[in-house]
């Protein structure tokens, strides 16, 4: 290793959220304070895939003022990329040139911005540059819209996405509620989320009563039977006259199977085109007759930096912001996580967790958040998911449209030969 | 006619909008300030069956705070309805009734809220009360997402849908670019518009240049040919990496059949799912190979309050002030209308348009505002469409969540038999 000042590698994993963004324009800006500790930061492109091919991008270049405009833009400004690592011995040759890359560019410290795979890979790398004798302080950078982290309370990414879906969930029954008299009865909207009901649950957030939006919450967690949904929604268009149903894509059969992948052949002769949403608002209008409309928002939930959640933004900073710091303090193989300390106000603290142990648990929702008929959220997932909406950091805007930052992104010039793995 | 004051009657038509309650808000706001000339308003309830129906709002005892709450709510707060009046000999039954609600109410002015049908049926209203001899002032107040009024330089309820699209495009954008390398190359997102290409020539705000979303539009107005489609999505993604697609609902094959009807047979039997994104990106992923993601937001667009346009906003509450200023003048079958003056800074002026000649004509998008390849948009269309998404109308936040009104709706009491039509 040199005796420069080393640099600082900052790499995005996995789907990207509204605020990851946020935590680089953190990690930049508090690296830029430590020019005794940290010379320069780079940023992988397109995550782990640019260290491995050795497009490593200077963000010297960037000025204050645009890394401030990246701190309000969603998406992965350095490109993320869904690429797993797995085990040291397995993958061996990629770990070596991945601390071959390092090396080469005086890297001495690696923040990667994932979920739980990513916690994985960051334990790994710092694994193997300890046994083999190369001074790498690795550190973990919270991220995902599923909120699947250990360890934390909430992660970064997952408060916008929520808030978008509780508005949009409340916005749309507003028109619903409007037309129903001689139009749709019943509007399905679509959330993400194949494993765990967490943004179904903040979907909850647009109502309370029976009379308000959802009506009906379909979690991944329960098992779907189609005669008490359609029982639900029928009684629920009876009393009120209209009704919200909020799916997650996770939505299972009992017997395990995806409600998404359980309907016909399209004109290709594959499984349908996919989307549980349209699915159930077909089987609604055919079993009930009440006339549908559906909404699958897709990426635009987890990209909605336009409504983001002001406390969202500030996790987001902070953990970015406390990674540099852990970093130049020299705690390796450590990732900031949030700590709750209470429901409201929300108040919380940032503690170091083990990389080791984020990567080897994983969060679920609880039980006791789903009502006991399988349809609703109960107070307590209220308590722990109204403060996560708080707040709304809105971006600046240009002429009717947010101004999302344009980095330059070039790449630094490369001093190994191709990646041929 | 009684010698009282007569009250005034407003009341919601079609496919509402994040705006049309800032017109109701108007309307009510400006009612107040005219005590000598109009009494009480009242709102009918779900459009003009409420009138039909007798059923009749008292928006009296909703506060000033109220009223402002209002207009900064989406949907339609009285309830809106799809339910057109034929001709005056057709439904004579129907508009008979009308008028004998009116009478029953003392209602000197009718204030209608909606799109051409509702023109067409606010004038043939003012054409049988004149012939019967009873004094009912009849005042248009534009409204649709649609944009398809004539006479009118927009509507009321565009723009904001405007600004949500491009918005969304833009950020669903970003999202895509960032994981294109190792994730989805194409988005397809789907816009309303079943006639013309209004919104999705909005969704083209979202960028100018090749590289930036949207690479492909589809308009109603120029028909699908999958082969100049494929051909277009694959070069785009070559070059840039990624390609992001806009298509109108109303897409349609060159014998006139619609594209979303053109799939297969879902588990029920029936014609595919609808959807024409879904249908779109399978056909990518079929014939080019490339991972596709697709959104459709359905009626998020048209009731995102929370991004309303400022300049729509501000639309939206002159022509409900102005619809009442001719009331309150007695100008008979008029409707405001929006005159543009200059593009950049957008100048307007309000003018009164003939209900007669509103009713009659539609607007269409001009073929110039489509590019020549028919996948984009011209420089003239970002003349007209720019200004239109200008300003960012935010509602007040409660607890996370937009601060929506919550109105009494209470209805007044009948003085007639009911209706049996």
């Amino acid at each position: 290793m040199s005796n420069e000042t080393p640099n600082l590698l900052y790499a995005q994993s996995g789907g990207v959220t509204a605020v990851i963004n946020r935590s680089a324009a953190a990690v930049i800006a508090t690296a830029r304070k430590h020019t005794a500790k940290i010379a320069r930061v780079y940023a992988a492109r397109n995550g782990i895939l640019g260290v491995l091919r050795e497009q490593l991008i200077d963000t010297t270049g960037e000025s204050a003022e645009t890394i401030e405009a990246l701190g309000n833009t969603p998406g992965g400004a350095f490109g993320s990329c869904r690429y797993k690592l797995k085990g040291l011995a397995a993958d061996a040759a990629k770990y070596q040139r991945f601390l071959q890359v390092c090396q080469a560019h005086n890297i001495g410290y690696f923040l990667y911005n994932g979920g739980n795979d990513s916690a994985d890979t960051a334990y790994k790398v710092s694994q193997l540059a300890a046994t083999s004798g190369y001074a790498l302080t690795c550190i973990g950078v919270p991220k995902t819209i599923d909120n699947d982290l250990a360890l934390t309370d909430v992660c970064p990414g997952f408060g916008s996405a929520a808030k978008y879906t509780a508005i949009s969930v409340l916005e749309a029954s507003l028109d619903v509620a409007s037309m129903s008299e001689t139009s749709t009865k019943v509007f399905v909207y679509e959330v993400m989320g194949r494993h765990a009901g967490w943004l179904a649950a903040a979907g909850g957030l647009a109502g309370k009563s029976s009379d308000e939006a959802p009506q009906v919450i379909l979690f991944p967690e329960i098992k779907f039977d189609e005669a008490s949904f359609l029982a639900r929604v029928d009684a629920t268009v009876s009393e009120v006259g209209w009704c919200v149903v909020v799916v997650s894509e996770g939505l299972k059969y009992a017997d395990g199977r995806f409600v998404s992948e359980a309907g016909g052949k399209d004109a290709f002769g594959h499984a349908q085109l996919g989307g549980v949403a349209p699915m159930l608002a077909r089987m609604v209008t055919e079993k009930l007759g009440y006339k549908h409309h559906w909404a699958v928002p897709d990426y635009l939930q987890r990209s909605a930096r336009h409504i983001a959640s002001g406390l969202d933004a500030e996790l987001a900073w902070k953990v970015g912001e406390a990674a540099v710091e852990y970093a130049v303090a020299g705690r390796n193989a450590v990732m900031p996580v949030i700590k709750r300390v209470s429901d409201a106000p929300y108040r919380y603290e940032i503690h170091a967790a083990e990389l080791a142990e984020v990567a080897n648990n994983e969060r679920f929702m609880p039980r006791e958040f789903i009502t006991e008929d399988g349809f609703g959220i109960t107070d307590a997932a209220r308590r722990y998911l109204e403060p996560l909406i708080l707040g709304e950091a809105y971006p600046p805007y240009q002429a009717g449209l947010p101004a999302y930052a344009v980095l330059k992104n070039e790449l630094i010039a490369a001093r190994l030969p191709s990646w041929t793995g």
